[in-house]
Protein backbone atom coordinates (compact mmCIF):
# COMPACT_ATOMS: atom_id res chain seq x y z
CA UNK A 1 0.00 0.00 0.00
CA UNK A 2 2.92 2.69 -1.00
CA UNK A 3 0.13 4.46 -2.96
CA UNK A 4 -0.92 5.94 0.80
CA UNK A 5 1.22 8.32 2.74
CA UNK A 6 3.02 5.77 5.96
CA UNK A 7 0.53 6.36 8.80
CA UNK A 8 -2.49 5.92 6.08
CA UNK A 9 -1.33 2.76 5.30
CA UNK A 10 -0.69 1.55 9.05
CA UNK A 11 -4.33 2.51 10.32
CA UNK A 12 -5.42 0.51 7.07
CA UNK A 13 -3.40 -2.61 7.91
CA UNK A 14 -4.22 -2.05 11.71
CA UNK A 15 -7.71 -1.96 10.59
CA UNK A 16 -7.88 -5.02 8.32
CA UNK A 17 -6.74 -6.99 10.57
CA UNK A 18 -9.70 -7.40 12.63
CA UNK A 19 -12.45 -10.02 11.83
CA UNK A 20 -14.95 -9.50 9.34
CA UNK A 21 -13.03 -6.54 7.87
CA UNK A 22 -11.23 -7.06 4.36
CA UNK A 23 -8.91 -4.32 3.07
CA UNK A 24 -11.76 -2.44 1.49
CA UNK A 25 -14.20 -2.02 4.42
CA UNK A 26 -11.01 -1.22 6.35
CA UNK A 27 -9.81 1.20 3.33
CA UNK A 28 -13.39 2.92 4.01
CA UNK A 29 -13.13 3.05 7.64
CA UNK A 30 -9.63 4.59 7.49
CA UNK A 31 -10.97 7.38 5.52
CA UNK A 32 -13.88 8.22 7.85
CA UNK A 33 -11.39 8.43 10.29
CA UNK A 34 -9.26 10.87 8.75
CA UNK A 35 -12.02 12.63 8.32
CA UNK A 36 -13.53 12.64 11.70
CA UNK A 37 -13.10 15.89 14.13
CA UNK A 38 -9.61 14.97 15.52
CA UNK A 39 -11.89 14.58 19.40
CA UNK A 40 -13.82 11.79 18.20
CA UNK A 41 -10.69 9.23 16.96
CA UNK A 42 -9.18 10.44 20.26
CA UNK A 43 -12.48 8.87 22.14
CA UNK A 44 -12.08 5.86 19.44
CA UNK A 45 -8.56 4.75 20.06
CA UNK A 46 -9.03 5.59 23.93
CA UNK A 47 -11.67 3.65 24.28
CA UNK A 48 -10.08 0.83 22.57
CA UNK A 49 -6.53 1.37 24.34
CA UNK A 50 -8.26 1.71 27.73
CA UNK A 51 -10.95 -0.90 27.48
CA UNK A 52 -7.80 -3.42 26.95
CA UNK A 53 -5.81 -2.18 29.85
CA UNK A 54 -8.89 -2.19 32.11
CA UNK A 55 -10.53 -4.94 31.48
CA UNK A 56 -10.17 -8.31 34.14
CA UNK A 57 -11.92 -11.28 35.13
CA UNK A 58 -14.80 -11.13 37.96
CA UNK A 59 -13.13 -13.04 40.75
CA UNK A 60 -16.61 -14.61 41.65
CA UNK A 61 -18.19 -15.30 37.80
CA UNK A 62 -14.93 -14.81 35.81
CA UNK A 63 -17.09 -12.79 33.28
CA UNK A 64 -14.85 -9.97 31.55
CA UNK A 65 -15.88 -6.84 33.49
CA UNK A 66 -13.19 -3.43 34.82
CA UNK A 67 -13.36 -3.71 38.59
CA UNK A 68 -13.03 -6.95 41.09
CA UNK A 69 -16.61 -8.02 41.28
CA UNK A 70 -18.51 -7.55 38.60
CA UNK A 71 -22.23 -5.77 38.61
CA UNK A 72 -23.67 -9.36 39.10
CA UNK A 73 -22.00 -10.48 41.99
CA UNK A 74 -21.85 -7.57 43.51
CA UNK A 75 -25.63 -7.20 43.29
CA UNK A 76 -27.06 -8.22 47.02
CA UNK A 77 -30.99 -8.44 45.84
CA UNK A 78 -30.19 -11.52 42.89
CA UNK A 79 -29.66 -15.35 43.98
CA UNK A 80 -26.21 -16.27 44.60
CA UNK A 81 -27.76 -19.59 45.05
CA UNK A 82 -28.28 -20.12 41.55
CA UNK A 83 -25.39 -19.81 38.63
CA UNK A 84 -25.72 -19.93 35.26
CA UNK A 85 -23.02 -21.45 33.22
CA UNK A 86 -22.45 -19.92 30.17
CA UNK A 87 -19.60 -20.05 27.59
CA UNK A 88 -19.02 -16.11 27.14
CA UNK A 89 -19.96 -12.84 28.19
CA UNK A 90 -21.72 -12.41 25.08
CA UNK A 91 -23.56 -15.37 26.62
CA UNK A 92 -24.19 -13.91 29.93
CA UNK A 93 -25.44 -10.32 28.18
CA UNK A 94 -28.09 -11.98 26.49
CA UNK A 95 -29.27 -13.30 28.96
CA UNK A 96 -29.00 -10.59 31.07
CA UNK A 97 -31.21 -8.67 28.05
CA UNK A 98 -34.46 -10.53 29.09
CA UNK A 99 -34.12 -8.87 32.38
CA UNK A 100 -36.02 -12.14 34.25
CA UNK A 101 -32.80 -13.90 35.71
CA UNK A 102 -32.79 -13.37 38.87
CA UNK A 103 -29.40 -16.02 39.73
CA UNK A 104 -26.20 -14.89 38.97
CA UNK A 105 -23.42 -16.61 36.36
CA UNK A 106 -20.53 -18.45 35.64
CA UNK A 107 -18.32 -17.83 32.74
CA UNK A 108 -16.57 -20.66 31.01
CA UNK A 109 -14.77 -18.70 27.96
CA UNK A 110 -14.93 -21.45 25.92
CA UNK A 111 -16.60 -25.18 25.61
CA UNK A 112 -15.21 -28.71 25.23
CA UNK A 113 -14.54 -29.71 21.77
CA UNK A 114 -12.06 -32.52 21.12
CA UNK A 115 -11.93 -31.47 17.47
CA UNK A 116 -10.05 -28.54 18.60
CA UNK A 117 -8.14 -29.87 21.40
CA UNK A 118 -9.92 -28.25 24.08
CA UNK A 119 -10.39 -30.22 26.77
CA UNK A 120 -12.09 -29.73 30.44
CA UNK A 121 -8.81 -28.30 31.50
CA UNK A 122 -8.74 -25.68 29.16
CA UNK A 123 -12.12 -23.89 30.58
CA UNK A 124 -13.12 -22.38 33.77
CA UNK A 125 -14.50 -25.45 34.97
CA UNK A 126 -12.14 -25.71 37.99
CA UNK A 127 -13.16 -22.37 39.18
CA UNK A 128 -16.82 -23.43 39.15
CA UNK A 129 -16.53 -26.49 41.20
CA UNK A 130 -14.99 -24.38 43.59
CA UNK A 131 -18.11 -22.49 43.88
CA UNK A 132 -20.20 -25.03 44.74
CA UNK A 133 -18.89 -25.75 48.00
CA UNK A 134 -20.87 -22.56 48.79
CA UNK A 135 -24.51 -22.60 49.05
CA UNK A 136 -25.35 -23.16 45.95
CA UNK A 137 -29.01 -24.62 45.13
CA UNK A 138 -29.29 -25.19 41.28
CA UNK A 139 -26.91 -25.06 38.44
CA UNK A 140 -28.50 -23.94 34.79
CA UNK A 141 -26.37 -25.26 31.97
CA UNK A 142 -26.65 -22.35 29.17
CA UNK A 143 -23.90 -23.27 27.00
CA UNK A 144 -24.73 -23.41 23.62
CA UNK A 145 -26.76 -25.70 21.77
CA UNK A 146 -23.61 -26.66 19.49
CA UNK A 147 -21.90 -29.91 19.46
CA UNK A 148 -19.20 -28.53 21.61
CA UNK A 149 -21.98 -26.84 24.20
CA UNK A 150 -23.98 -30.17 24.45
CA UNK A 151 -20.50 -31.93 25.59
CA UNK A 152 -19.53 -29.56 27.75
CA UNK A 153 -23.28 -29.73 29.37
CA UNK A 154 -23.00 -33.25 29.68
CA UNK A 155 -19.43 -33.12 31.26
CA UNK A 156 -20.68 -30.66 33.89
CA UNK A 157 -23.81 -32.48 34.72
CA UNK A 158 -21.86 -35.65 35.13
CA UNK A 159 -19.36 -33.64 37.53
CA UNK A 160 -21.91 -32.01 39.39
CA UNK A 161 -24.36 -34.83 40.20
CA UNK A 162 -22.58 -36.84 43.09
CA UNK A 163 -22.50 -33.50 44.82
CA UNK A 164 -26.55 -33.48 44.59
CA UNK A 165 -26.94 -30.16 43.65
CA UNK A 166 -29.81 -29.82 41.18
CA UNK A 167 -28.54 -30.00 37.39
CA UNK A 168 -30.40 -28.10 34.77
CA UNK A 169 -30.42 -27.06 31.45
CA UNK A 170 -32.20 -25.01 29.11
CA UNK A 171 -34.67 -25.82 26.98
CA UNK A 172 -34.07 -26.71 23.27
CA UNK A 173 -36.77 -26.59 20.74
CA UNK A 174 -38.38 -24.11 18.28
CA UNK A 175 -37.64 -20.18 18.26
CA UNK A 176 -40.83 -18.35 19.21
CA UNK A 177 -41.83 -16.89 16.13
CA UNK A 178 -39.75 -19.68 14.42
CA UNK A 179 -41.84 -20.98 11.30
CA UNK A 180 -41.84 -24.81 11.31
CA UNK A 181 -41.14 -25.40 7.53
CA UNK A 182 -37.73 -23.47 7.90
CA UNK A 183 -36.38 -25.18 11.45
CA UNK A 184 -33.52 -28.32 10.68
CA UNK A 185 -34.81 -31.85 11.62
CA UNK A 186 -32.50 -32.08 15.19
CA UNK A 187 -34.44 -29.30 16.43
CA UNK A 188 -38.47 -30.35 15.67
CA UNK A 189 -36.91 -33.67 17.08
CA UNK A 190 -35.85 -32.08 20.20
CA UNK A 191 -39.34 -29.79 20.71
CA UNK A 192 -41.09 -33.23 20.32
CA UNK A 193 -38.98 -34.57 23.01
CA UNK A 194 -39.26 -31.82 25.37
CA UNK A 195 -43.28 -31.24 24.75
CA UNK A 196 -45.16 -29.83 27.55
CA UNK A 197 -48.51 -30.46 28.90
CA UNK A 198 -50.58 -27.60 28.62
CA UNK B 1 -26.12 -2.03 27.53
CA UNK B 2 -25.96 -2.24 30.79
CA UNK B 3 -25.32 -5.86 30.65
CA UNK B 4 -21.34 -4.81 30.39
CA UNK B 5 -19.27 -2.90 32.32
CA UNK B 6 -18.79 1.13 31.14
CA UNK B 7 -15.54 -0.10 29.73
CA UNK B 8 -16.54 -2.88 27.66
CA UNK B 9 -20.35 -0.68 26.86
CA UNK B 10 -18.03 2.25 26.06
CA UNK B 11 -16.10 0.53 23.49
CA UNK B 12 -19.19 -1.12 22.02
CA UNK B 13 -20.85 2.60 21.74
CA UNK B 14 -17.78 4.19 19.75
CA UNK B 15 -16.90 0.76 17.36
CA UNK B 16 -20.95 1.10 16.22
CA UNK B 17 -20.39 4.49 15.57
CA UNK B 18 -18.47 3.60 12.47
CA UNK B 19 -20.67 3.14 9.20
CA UNK B 20 -21.45 0.09 7.82
CA UNK B 21 -20.97 -1.74 11.77
CA UNK B 22 -24.45 -2.09 13.42
CA UNK B 23 -24.62 -2.98 17.27
CA UNK B 24 -23.76 -6.68 16.81
CA UNK B 25 -21.09 -6.51 14.68
CA UNK B 26 -19.50 -3.72 17.12
CA UNK B 27 -20.36 -6.17 20.16
CA UNK B 28 -18.15 -9.12 17.90
CA UNK B 29 -15.43 -6.34 17.49
CA UNK B 30 -15.31 -5.41 21.11
CA UNK B 31 -14.69 -8.62 22.37
CA UNK B 32 -12.14 -9.07 19.80
CA UNK B 33 -10.40 -6.44 20.74
CA UNK B 34 -10.52 -7.45 24.45
CA UNK B 35 -9.23 -10.80 23.78
CA UNK B 36 -5.96 -9.36 21.82
CA UNK B 37 -2.62 -9.49 23.70
CA UNK B 38 -2.69 -5.77 24.81
CA UNK B 39 0.10 -4.44 22.75
CA UNK B 40 -2.13 -5.18 20.03
CA UNK B 41 -4.50 -3.08 21.12
CA UNK B 42 -2.41 -0.30 22.27
CA UNK B 43 -1.49 -0.58 18.20
CA UNK B 44 -4.73 -0.30 16.75
CA UNK B 45 -5.86 2.97 19.61
CA UNK B 46 -3.02 4.46 18.43
CA UNK B 47 -2.70 3.86 14.51
CA UNK B 48 -6.40 5.68 14.91
CA UNK B 49 -5.34 8.59 16.93
CA UNK B 50 -1.89 9.56 15.43
CA UNK B 51 -3.09 9.08 11.76
CA UNK B 52 -6.39 11.68 12.63
CA UNK B 53 -3.64 13.86 13.93
CA UNK B 54 -0.88 13.58 11.92
CA UNK B 55 -3.05 13.70 8.63
CA UNK B 56 -3.01 17.21 6.34
CA UNK B 57 -3.36 17.93 2.90
CA UNK B 58 -0.36 18.28 0.31
CA UNK B 59 0.36 21.67 -0.47
CA UNK B 60 0.13 20.99 -3.91
CA UNK B 61 -2.17 18.13 -5.05
CA UNK B 62 -4.25 18.12 -1.39
CA UNK B 63 -4.35 14.73 -0.99
CA UNK B 64 -4.60 13.50 2.17
CA UNK B 65 -1.24 12.74 3.45
CA UNK B 66 1.60 13.05 6.55
CA UNK B 67 3.72 15.47 4.79
CA UNK B 68 3.70 18.92 4.15
CA UNK B 69 4.12 17.37 0.07
CA UNK B 70 3.10 14.04 -0.93
CA UNK B 71 5.36 11.00 -2.22
CA UNK B 72 4.08 11.61 -5.73
CA UNK B 73 4.35 15.19 -5.54
CA UNK B 74 7.52 15.46 -4.14
CA UNK B 75 8.89 12.75 -6.96
CA UNK B 76 10.79 14.72 -9.45
CA UNK B 77 10.33 11.71 -11.60
CA UNK B 78 6.45 12.29 -12.09
CA UNK B 79 5.83 14.35 -14.79
CA UNK B 80 4.53 17.78 -13.44
CA UNK B 81 2.70 18.58 -16.40
CA UNK B 82 0.05 15.92 -16.27
CA UNK B 83 -2.25 16.87 -13.60
CA UNK B 84 -5.11 14.15 -13.20
CA UNK B 85 -8.63 15.45 -11.19
CA UNK B 86 -10.20 12.96 -8.76
CA UNK B 87 -12.31 13.50 -6.41
CA UNK B 88 -10.73 11.78 -3.44
CA UNK B 89 -7.73 10.36 -2.05
CA UNK B 90 -8.88 6.90 -2.59
CA UNK B 91 -9.62 7.69 -6.22
CA UNK B 92 -5.95 8.53 -6.13
CA UNK B 93 -4.92 5.30 -4.30
CA UNK B 94 -7.03 3.35 -7.32
CA UNK B 95 -4.99 4.79 -9.74
CA UNK B 96 -1.37 4.93 -8.31
CA UNK B 97 -1.97 0.64 -7.93
CA UNK B 98 -2.18 0.56 -11.84
CA UNK B 99 1.57 1.76 -11.64
CA UNK B 100 1.43 3.52 -15.38
CA UNK B 101 -0.06 6.89 -14.52
CA UNK B 102 3.72 9.16 -14.77
CA UNK B 103 1.70 12.37 -14.11
CA UNK B 104 0.70 13.74 -10.70
CA UNK B 105 -2.92 14.67 -9.13
CA UNK B 106 -5.07 16.75 -7.89
CA UNK B 107 -7.88 15.79 -5.14
CA UNK B 108 -10.99 17.65 -5.61
CA UNK B 109 -12.43 16.31 -2.12
CA UNK B 110 -16.05 15.74 -3.63
CA UNK B 111 -18.10 16.45 -6.48
CA UNK B 112 -20.09 19.29 -7.85
CA UNK B 113 -23.96 17.86 -6.54
CA UNK B 114 -27.07 20.17 -6.71
CA UNK B 115 -29.24 17.37 -5.14
CA UNK B 116 -26.58 18.06 -1.82
CA UNK B 117 -26.05 21.75 -2.08
CA UNK B 118 -22.58 21.16 -2.70
CA UNK B 119 -21.60 24.22 -6.01
CA UNK B 120 -18.28 24.62 -7.38
CA UNK B 121 -16.94 26.74 -4.60
CA UNK B 122 -17.10 23.93 -1.97
CA UNK B 123 -14.48 21.78 -3.53
CA UNK B 124 -10.98 22.43 -4.17
CA UNK B 125 -10.99 23.96 -7.71
CA UNK B 126 -9.93 27.05 -6.89
CA UNK B 127 -6.56 25.56 -6.12
CA UNK B 128 -6.84 23.39 -9.47
CA UNK B 129 -6.90 26.84 -11.26
CA UNK B 130 -3.87 28.23 -9.53
CA UNK B 131 -1.76 24.72 -10.31
CA UNK B 132 -2.67 25.54 -13.93
CA UNK B 133 -0.50 28.87 -13.89
CA UNK B 134 2.20 26.75 -14.31
CA UNK B 135 3.33 24.80 -16.86
CA UNK B 136 0.85 22.60 -17.66
CA UNK B 137 0.23 20.55 -20.64
CA UNK B 138 -2.56 18.62 -19.83
CA UNK B 139 -5.53 18.24 -17.46
CA UNK B 140 -7.05 14.50 -17.24
CA UNK B 141 -10.36 14.81 -15.49
CA UNK B 142 -10.92 11.33 -13.32
CA UNK B 143 -14.17 12.37 -11.43
CA UNK B 144 -16.63 9.12 -11.20
CA UNK B 145 -18.68 8.28 -13.72
CA UNK B 146 -21.79 9.38 -11.68
CA UNK B 147 -24.15 12.10 -11.89
CA UNK B 148 -22.44 14.20 -10.05
CA UNK B 149 -18.93 13.35 -11.14
CA UNK B 150 -19.59 14.23 -14.93
CA UNK B 151 -21.05 17.16 -13.52
CA UNK B 152 -17.78 18.35 -11.92
CA UNK B 153 -16.27 16.84 -14.93
CA UNK B 154 -18.24 19.09 -17.47
CA UNK B 155 -17.60 22.14 -15.21
CA UNK B 156 -14.14 21.75 -15.02
CA UNK B 157 -13.45 21.14 -18.54
CA UNK B 158 -15.23 24.67 -19.29
CA UNK B 159 -13.62 26.04 -16.68
CA UNK B 160 -10.15 25.51 -18.36
CA UNK B 161 -10.55 25.24 -22.09
CA UNK B 162 -10.17 29.27 -22.11
CA UNK B 163 -7.03 28.51 -20.90
CA UNK B 164 -6.04 26.38 -24.04
CA UNK B 165 -4.54 23.47 -21.79
CA UNK B 166 -5.37 20.31 -23.46
CA UNK B 167 -8.28 18.78 -21.42
CA UNK B 168 -9.33 15.57 -21.50
CA UNK B 169 -12.05 12.74 -19.53
CA UNK B 170 -10.92 8.77 -18.60
CA UNK B 171 -12.88 6.33 -21.21
CA UNK B 172 -16.60 5.38 -20.25
CA UNK B 173 -17.49 1.61 -21.39
CA UNK B 174 -17.86 -1.98 -20.41
CA UNK B 175 -15.26 -2.99 -17.72
CA UNK B 176 -12.69 -5.59 -18.68
CA UNK B 177 -13.71 -8.95 -18.05
CA UNK B 178 -17.68 -7.07 -17.70
CA UNK B 179 -20.14 -9.80 -19.12
CA UNK B 180 -22.07 -7.43 -21.75
CA UNK B 181 -25.78 -9.14 -20.54
CA UNK B 182 -24.93 -7.41 -16.96
CA UNK B 183 -24.10 -4.07 -17.91
CA UNK B 184 -26.67 -1.26 -17.89
CA UNK B 185 -27.89 0.53 -21.37
CA UNK B 186 -26.33 3.78 -20.34
CA UNK B 187 -22.40 2.23 -19.55
CA UNK B 188 -23.12 0.28 -23.17
CA UNK B 189 -24.53 3.12 -24.91
CA UNK B 190 -20.69 5.00 -24.13
CA UNK B 191 -18.96 1.89 -25.57
CA UNK B 192 -20.65 2.31 -28.18
CA UNK B 193 -20.24 5.90 -28.51
CA UNK B 194 -16.36 5.75 -27.26
CA UNK B 195 -15.58 2.83 -29.97
CA UNK B 196 -11.87 3.19 -31.54
CA UNK B 197 -10.96 1.61 -34.68
CA UNK B 198 -8.86 -1.67 -34.88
Amino acid sequence: MEYYSSQISRLIEQLSGLPGIGPKSAQRLAFYILNMPEENAKKLGGAIIEARQKICYCRECLTLTDSELCPICGNVHRDHGIIMVVEDTRDLAAYEKTGKYEGVYHVLHGAISPMLGIGPGDIRLKELMQRLQGEVKEVIIATNSSLEGETTAMYISKLIKPTGIKVTRIASGVPVGGDLEYIDEVTLLRALEGRIEL
